[in-house]
């Protein structure tokens, strides 16, 4: 006979779902949707307008606080003391525009990957191509650590914001804030479970209308403080606090404060890497329109994030962190005065709130699309479970999606929610994966060459360098802050990846059919197939069992395990009279122990090491699932203390009782 | 062939226990120990000297309190401020009289039930056997609520005890109160799934050394003060707070703070049910043992009850609550005045102190004897699952012991380890059993008759009268404080135990052989055994289920579930070469579900409905646990999903990989 695939000409067709019975099933059906045929895995894939929101989201928050950071690292300097001077003005500039560069920068090396690797080129990928599996999994771990940090930073972050709009602020939002992380956490973790498709277009409203909202306030703004219209005076500019920064100057500044600016600006660009991972998510042709979808979330971002910078110089905005007290977010301070806080155009205002808290939630969702993604690439290298590798019914990565929520809710409840404990801990992982991945590319151009690629490798080169210099940066400032776990995680996970691979290998050995020297399996044996059958009471349920047995061997016994001495006698006589034809032996348990006596049984009939034995357990199951507390847990225990042994087959066979309570 | 049981005849020579292989089993045996062969059953039975702690440690660590519930019921009258007057002891010596009569009567009752019944005479089966099912549900309910309520109070009132030892006072063991019972709870657990010997050998020096302490404390106070030794005077007795019971006075008492002082003061009896609801416990011959045990029992609880309420008088004590404060507890004002506080002889009143706090806590330990027992009376009449009623390793009925120890952690928790939100809801339950089982008993003489059966009845009737009045007098007093929560989940239990039943019933109707109309079953049948081998890659691991097959039937067929459709063209060609004897064929799974094309396909070739379709799953193992974590899911999954098929039965057919991780 010869392999046969009767049906796989109709698996187009694909037939209609079956609809679930248990209240389990009906309860995941409800909450995940129906499950999608693997043929629609292309209309599952994401338009550019869907994307962008999805892996961009991370990338587009930063400016709700970039602009921030900056004016606070420049503020603690002294600097915002000379807030009216020209050099503060100069200074704000010189950090956003140093890091709009590195934007470019990085945009500019990643466009080069998102087409050399055309099949999706996160780190792992490229730098295990290009620099070894060692450099590979080191970026993997890395940027998997800093997925679970995005996740519980912008959730913590985003509910932060919430719990200071005016009108949440009264609930006392921040009183439950680490059930609230929670909560959001389990939203996002179901709503990608739906599948991408569906997410995004959850997720592509807010975003959008945190853009809308940023250009519009830029552009009144800057138009207004232009054409000299009136400032809102309920949002007159804040002062610093006495003796904060007063005593500064321009002595105080240097490259250290500049150095602590950029790195405060830059961390949240982990959206870039997620295109380049993501790109198998795009619709074809996947490569260009993973790079367009790139571009515009540059473009968008280093926009608003220098318009926000001028907007915020112009309107002479500060921005101060003293005694845990704070002033009011940038943004905050922004659009109360442009949109001002009580007037007609109050609602703005709060629409502004709304959104910020909003895409910073959102952010959380670009690492719900990415780190599944990489666990499952891992997964299939055989670095991680093999169960990470999945579709699951709505053709995403489930295993992944859900360790991923898993792992943030743990982080949100060991660090209580707090954005400040959690900040040092993040962006070191994604600029240590930009950096190898951009050496990588440079190995890259360098061993394939092609046309131009001399500037390619500079391009990438210059991205590797500077990313480099970043990711010095970040680990010199936050190191001592708690950094310094990110590093032995990302070192446990590289052992935990190479002990997985070393024993799958090791499996794999002792599996392949190709292990030279040993014969090809034969399917042919003499050995005797001795079957056991497990008794506890006389009844019609064990009917079943006996036919089954008679049916695969001519070799049965029955035992009864002998647990309480005073009931043998019964069961004998009983065993006598209904099923005389077939031999019962009874062992004596002085330990009252099911398994000990079957196990010593099986020693003692099993005379060749061929031989299989076939033990029988009469099972009993009826329609009502709580039955199974009524019935007893003898079949199981035994099943799993045999577990170990290959010489013996476990078989249950069921009787069905019917009907349900009278 | 007959029956036959070649080993029984060596039953008594109980083989050496094996050693445990995993460490979960080996922890198993350190906690708890080897297993006791079922002959030692006997051995492991309870000498008297050791029955009694473990069945009255309950019972008498009431005298801790009892004469102090007096005192307080009695002060909250307005009798204290009469302190000095012969009234007030005259009524502190009335209500100790009666609650010393009631425990005669009970006593007395008790005794009768246990020669009557000498197999186990607790409440549900003299209630049941007398005054039919319905009744005797009634009491098991109220007493397995009891017996957990039992090791709630006991155990937080020996705690909050410990906390009020000075030398512990200033370590602040009441902020950890909660964790503390919840420790106790749990040793208390794992000593009774050590077995009852060992357990009462760790129970009784505490209680044996209250015992000792308290007649000494009584005989030297009676002594002293008759003889006129100088009282301690860092004791002198307490004055009431001013403004709390002054204004009192005669007029004040009244039926009503008698039977308060009443019911306060015999709540805690529950030690006389278990003695006779344990008499199997006790060693032959086991009546009269039992017997004597509770004769002793009564006898000790008796007389160090009516010491100390004389020696409470004599030395003019009082206690009293007020605004959440209240006096030192009468045992610590007690032993304090007899012993002195900082004298020579200040480690008697240290002692005390722990004793007191040790018999409290080990009072919860008369119900890990009684509550299991009862269980598994229960199981075995099939009013709770079945397994409740299987003795363990070490001949204790396990599931019991575990229930009742989770219950009391459940109840611990919600009620935050406070012994006055939990005295309320405590005593109902058992007054219930004492009046249904005497009632029981009664009707029992007027059955059986018998020598002398008007006076037994006489003396049963007393008990039932008394203790029904007593309830009578509970049910008053603490309903609306807690104790209707009692009612109402006695009812919900008794209703479980009516559904569970009826739902054996039911089941053994399908199950009997003996069914009327139906022919026995025959083993004969001509059905057909198709064999479903399922594969998912082509390796070594599955040559044994192959082969498997190939011994228990003709019609096999192999199964390849295509989740991937990219991988068929490898999965098919690897198979034709390796194992091209048998046919593959390829079941198409649009949505990716291993499941359902399988159920489709079995649909699809049973043909008759007798036919049995055996799937055979190949697993792999390992020697190392925790490759399981590396292995797929599919196989569990299939076999939950099976479950509900009397038609399929599931086998897996194991191969072994060797060795360790290199």
């Amino acid at each position: 006979m010869s392999t046969t695939t009767p049906e796989s000409r109709n698996a187009d067709n694909a037939p209609p779902v079956r609809t679930p019975r248990t209240p389990f099933a009906r309860l995941h059906r409800l909450l995940l949707g129906d499950p999608i045929p693997t043929r629609d895995e292309k209309d599952a894939r994401l338009p550019k307008l869907l994307a962008l929101p999805i892996f961009s989201s991370d990338a587009i928050s930063s400016v709700a606080y970039g602009t921030q950071e900056i004016l606070l690292a420049l503020g603690a300097a002294g600097l915002a003391a000379a807030v009216q001077r020209p050099a503060y003005t100069h200074y704000v500039w010189l950090v956003t525009g140093a890091i709009a560069m590195l934007l470019v920068i990085v945009a500019a090396s990643y466009r080069q990957t998102i087409f050399a690797y055309p099949s999706g080129g996160g780190s792992y990928l490229v730098s295990k191509d290009n620099l070894g599996v060692h450099v590979g999994l080191i970026a993997a771990a890395a940027l998997l650590i800093d997925y679970v940090l995005t996740v519980a930073v912008s959730i913590a972050s985003g509910v932060q914001n919430l719990a200071n709009i005016p009108l949440l602020a009264s609930l006392q939002v921040a009183k439950h804030q680490v059930g609230i992380c929670l909560f959001f956490v389990v939203m996002l973790t179901l709503a990608n479970l739906r599948g991408l498709r569906q997410a995004g277009a959850l997720f592509a409203f807010p975003t959008y209308l945190f853009v809308g909202l940023a250009y519009t306030m830029i552009v009144l703004g800057l138009a207004g403080s232009h054409l000299g219209w009136q400032i809102h005076p309920d949002a007159a500019p804040q002062t610093l606090p006495v003796g904060l920064g007063a005593g500064g100057g321009m002595g105080a500044i240097g490259l250290l404060v500049i150095l602590r600016a950029f790195a405060n600006g830059c961390s949240a660009m982990t959206g870039t890497e997620a295109i380049s991972n993501g790109i198998p998510a795009f619709q074809k042709p996947e490569s260009s329109n993973a790079a367009t979808v790139l571009l515009g979330m540059a473009f968008i971002l280093g926009s608003l994030f220098i318009g926000i910078s001028v907007l915020a110089t112009r309107l002479h905005i500060v921005y101060w962190e003293h005694n845990g007290m704070s002033a009011p977010a940038v943004i905050d301070q922004l659009s109360g005065t442009v949109f001002g806080r009580f007037g007609h155009w109050a609602w703005l205002y709060y629409a502004m709130q709304f959104a910020t808290a909003g895409i910073l939630i959102l952010a959380a969702n670009t690492s719900f699309a990415d780190f599944p993604r990489l666990a499952s690439i891992l997964a299939n290298d055989g670095f991680l479970p093999r169960q990470l590798s999945n579709l699951g019914d709505r053709l995403v990565f489930t295993g992944g999606i859900v360790v991923l929520g898993a792992f943030s809710i743990v982080l949100l409840i060991a660090f209580k929610g707090s954005v400040d404990r959690l900040i040092p801990l993040y962006a070191l992982g994604v600029f240590t994966a930009f950096t190898l991945s951009q050496s990588g590319m440079v190995k890259h151009w360098f061993r394939h060459r092609g046309s131009g690629w001399i500037t390619k490798a500079i391009i990438n080169g210059t991205g590797a360098v500077v990313t480099g210099v970043v990711f010095a940066v970040i680990a010199y400032e936050k190191f001592a802050e708690g950094a310094w776990m990110v590093v032995v995680v990302a070192v446990l996970l590289v052992m935990l990846f190479r002990t997985i691979h070393t024993r799958y290998g090791a499996i794999w050995e002792q599996l392949r059919l190709d292990a030279p020297g040993e014969p090809a399996p034969s399917l042919q044996s003499r050995a005797k197939n001795v079957v056991l059958v497990l008794v506890a009471s006389v009844h019609r349920g064990i009917t079943p069992a006996l036919r089954y047995a008679k049916m695969i061997s001519k070799e049965i016994t029955v035992l009864y395990v002998e647990i309480n001495p005073d009931k043998t006698k019964d069961i004998t006589e009983a065993w006598k009279k209904e099923f005389a034809s077939v031999e019962l032996v009874v062992l004596p348990s002085p330990y009252r122990s099911l398994v000990v006596p079957v196990l010593d049984y099986i020693d003692k009939v099993e005379k060749d090491a061929d031989d299989v034995i076939t033990v029988i357990i009469p099972e009993i199951f009826t329609d009502e699932w709580w039955d199974v507390l009524l019935g007893n847990s003898a079949g199981p225990t035994l099943k799993f203390q045999l577990m170990g042994r290959s010489d013996v087959v476990v078989s249950s066979v069921r009787f069905h009782v019917q009907g349900t309570i009278h």
